[in-house]
């Protein structure tokens, strides 16, 4: 079983090829380009290097959210296009549960964080077991004000390993509010950032659970309203 | 400070461009094409997605062995090619450290290891504390059988993370060895092969160290004789 997984849930994006849990080749970039101009060329480049073709592979897999809304957007419709042309499935996965994933082998959990803005944050609360992710029940993805997270915290494993591009804020602010009780710790830095390669693992999981769909049904997961329409809602209220 | 990084040390091969300790972009495969038909295409798809040019770097950097003569060979004088036409310094660092550099923000030690076939393994011994990587005095890089590891390993903070393509190999043989004590991990399947970005962490301390050389005198490290020389000298000693 061979699949593609495309990434663009934030600043940095990539793509990935596997072949059941081997990874056969992952491009990623981290810079200012939108991901519009870098993320189709990558996978071109990446399916070259590795001699294979769209019609070859079995699925296609995209991190669905939560995103950013433009990013989010760019690697789903490139994904839908994909698997639409070469007639094959698409596998949509949590971007929370894809960085969680990055611990994979480390002992606690992880609690993968990405910055939304406006004194929020998008979150999500893992085991992490013997090389095993699993979500708590507890702590399925939101979006939420990080004072929150004390309450999941008090749940969890310890200790526990912030991921994601929120993980410095949140640490900062629980360290704080003295909620960390000294078992929070950063995700090394390598491993902070969404990337295809384990998200894929991600996806892997979601097609063993039969969650596979056509291009048409893949939907992304904002968790919250975009800012323009929480703008309008705002205004109508008034 | 710009770096490039290539790692050919086996049958993966990577390529990473860096701005100081952030991974700008990393392409990776993990295919049987041999490295002279992948890496230098993998690099020119790197540096045009990432928009830069060999002359806007300020060193190269490559894994200069352990590892495949062939694989080290291709990815070497690729480096070299590049630091001459652009007229920058190269930086060569061990496979092995940029190897136990994947476990960067794990607590113990990291076993590299690499199966370098006739019952030897190329192998290092590198403490994980708080963060930073440090080889142990007693376990520089070396060309050894699996059975004089548990000399190491007696030594070693625990647990001790195997990494590296001989590590399965080296976790069945030590533990029939019961030289293992059920301190013994395998390092997780997604950061137990050499990647270029995580070298180029290596490559970064060698740069700030003052080891950048010119390309003319960067030199591989095979830490034995190639199968051909080994088996001319046997036949002379008959």
């Amino acid at each position: 079983m061979r699949y593609l997984v495309l990434e663009g849930s934030a600043t940095a994006a990539s793509c990935a090829l596997l072949e059941e849990e081997k990874v056969l080749g992952e491009f990623f970039v981290n810079i200012p380009q939108t991901h519009s101009q870098t993320l189709l060329p990558m996978v071109e480049g990446l399916l070259k290097t590795c001699a294979l073709s769209p019609g070859e592979l079995d699925f296609f897999a995209v991190t669905r959210g939560p995103g950013s809304f433009t990013g989010l957007r760019i690697a789903m419709a490139a994904v839908k296009g994909l698997a639409m042309a070469a007639g094959k499935p698409c596998v949509g996965v949590s971007t929370l549960e894809g960085l969680a994933r990055n611990l994979t082998g480390f002992e606690g959990s992880a609690l993968a964080v990405m910055d939304a803005r406006c004194g929020q944050v998008y979150a999500g609360a893992f085991a992490l077991r013997k090389g095993e992710v699993e979500q708590y029940p507890f702590g399925e993805d939101a979006a939420l004000p990080i004072e929150e997270l004390t309450q999941w915290l008090e749940k969890m494993e310890k200790p526990v390993f912030l991921v994601g591009d929120g993980a410095r804020l949140c640490y900062n602010r629980l360290t704080e509010l003295q909620a960390e009780k000294g078992s929070l710790r950063l995700a090394p830095p390598h491993l902070c950032c969404q990337r295809a390669a384990t998200a894929g693992a991600a996806a892997r999981a979601a097609w063993a659970r039969g969650e596979a769909v056509e291009a048409g049904a893949l939907v992304p997961s904002y968790l919250r309203l975009p800012q323009a329409e929480r703008e309008l809602l705002a205004r109508k209220e008034k």
